[in-house]
């Protein structure tokens, strides 16, 4: 079996450390390792397989010898670098924004869409969180009955943002707890003990960039462009884990009986669907498991083909670290 | 102006001790006030215009001489004692979901359906704190041009749990960020830093009570049985304050600038909704404001008649306690 030579760029960040624990966890057949991220966090140690290893500033000699390139430093680092990486001879697998809705980049969840993922040119773009685990979740309700209709509200944790947002609420918890005034660097307003409907920046049509993501890159990655979505997105003082209260009408009538079926048969998804017991996906059982949970399936009371669902990943994990290791298995 | 002798079941609660202050704080003219609790709280004494109230337990003469009973003690409560009340002459107005669908009970919101006050044969009941808020932001839109269909998906704050919820919240929120092992007692799973789709009982149809409350109580107070609603209910870990993400389609088409217009001069809606400066409705704002919060209001961007909004209120005050002596003022 061929081994290779990986980088990981923002390998300091709350996802870059994951990718690292992943391609150690799974066994990827790595040679050599890189690892970079920023001046700020330049000279530190990450351990992978027991080794330590010293994590440098990228430059335009960094992706040399390189064959995969994991990207997780934000869209100003994945513009800058991942075409200098790509005209070295590695593949990008990137987990910013950047690429993700240009033409010529295969946008891919290994469980959904596997087969986009011959027509890249170099990158390979690794969705949004939010998109990960609905598409998961929807894809075999497509295939069996078809979507014409999503309507999504998200209750998203902070590491989504990343580790000083983790900060951030653990900060801001412990000074309404102890009665003292609370400071805030990360979100615009309080976060602990608070409901946030903003994520990202808000677009000129209304909704926020994280809701627009959430309709162009679900609909990119089903291959479907008449499935009308709506998406609110709200972050909620949560460490780790995305929830999402999710409607759909399907084309043809499916029974929750025969979903449910289905759904215990699909790999990547977890079915926690037993309310008499008081079991359902909740965010915190996303830092055991890896699968998509999902459960709460009810048939609509007034929408014949409607159904309700309520879906949670970890965020960090199937939302993106474990999804871009996934992507790079795909590859080789 | 007459003065009246008010009983307050459930003083010792968190919505109860909301009632007692507003009475005071609205100046409800009141002759004498009456304070009952269950057994375990009977003794305590609570503060009413600077006079100190002793807490009695209910019995079958409580109620002579009351003019209006509020009751905040749960279901069990009003359904023992709101007959009483009522036969010794009171009129009640019950806080619990007892009576809210009898069809000789009016289910008000003064600012929705005040003139159904009018058919009440002693038991006027308050509505769920949900439905509230979501019935004094629908209303504008009703009566302008119509609503076919109702998503909703809830983000409740503890509060609406009772004392006993914010005391968990507290103690886990402090477990966790001590690293301790969290305890609980009110919720089936740790609610610190966790999301659950999971508010009151489950029904057989797989629906929680607290979602179908959500279903026909709308339909109820807004006196149309052929809206569609759906509905999911979450409670998140936020003290007070529940935020509704909420989409609707409405009969005929309505811009969102003249929305925002109506809204403007809607008495009891705060329209909260600059994005430009980061403002729209947020959970902890709605202690200081007693208004319905009203923001992020957006068109769908595929359904011509599909608007999204974010709907915060006060849960004990708008929710429950306001809404309640709100009712005793339309009274008299």
């Amino acid at each position: 079996m061929s081994k290779f030579n990986v980088a990981v760029v923002g390998a300091t960040g709350a996802v870059g450390r994951e990718i690292v624990k992943i391609l150690e966890e799974r066994k990827f057949p790595i040679k050599d390792l890189v690892l970079l991220a920023s001046e700020r966090s330049a000279g530190e140690t990450i351990f992978f397989k027991k080794k330590e290893f010293t994590v440098q500033e990228p430059n335009k000699n960094s992706f040399e010898n390189i064959n995969i390139a994991l990207f997780s430093a934000g869209s100003t680092v994945s513009r800058k670098f991942a075409p200098i990486a790509v005209k070295t001879g590695a593949i990008v697998i990137d987990n910013s924004s950047a690429f993700r809705m240009d033409s010529h980049v295969p946008l891919i969840v290994p469980e959904v869409n596997p087969q986009s993922i011959m027509n890249h040119s170099g990158i390979i773009a690794n969705p949004n969180c939010s998109t990960i685990q609905m598409v998961i979740a929807l894809k075999p309700i497509l295939d069996e009955v078809g979507i014409n209709r999503i309507i999504v509200s998200t209750y998203q944790s902070v590491s989504g943002t990343g580790k000083s947002a983790i900060d951030e609420l653990t900060e801001q918890s412990s000074q309404i707890l102890n009665n003292k005034k609370t400071t805030r660097k990360v979100y615009p307003h309080q976060i602990a003990f608070n409901i946030l409907p903003h994520i990202d920046v808000f677009e000129d049509n209304g909704y926020t960039k994280e809701e627009m993501k959430l309709i162009h890159e679900t609909k990119k990655i089903l291959g479907n462009n008449k499935i009308k979505i709506t998406a609110t997105a709200a972050r909620v003082p949560v460490f780790y884990g995305h929830s999402e209260s999710v409607y759909i009408e399907t084309n043809n009538h499916i029974s929750i009986n025969k979903l449910k079926k289905i759904y215990l048969k699909t790999k990547g998804i977890k079915l926690v669907d037993d309310i008499e017991n008081n079991k359902y996906p909740i965010a915190i059982m996303s830092e055991i498991y890896d699968d998509v949970m999902v459960g709460r399936l009810r048939k609509d009371l007034t929408e014949p083909n409607g159904i309700s669902m309520w879906i949670v990943a970890n965020n960090l994990r199937k939302g993106a670290a474990l999804n871009a290791v996934q992507i790079a298995e795909l590859l080789i």
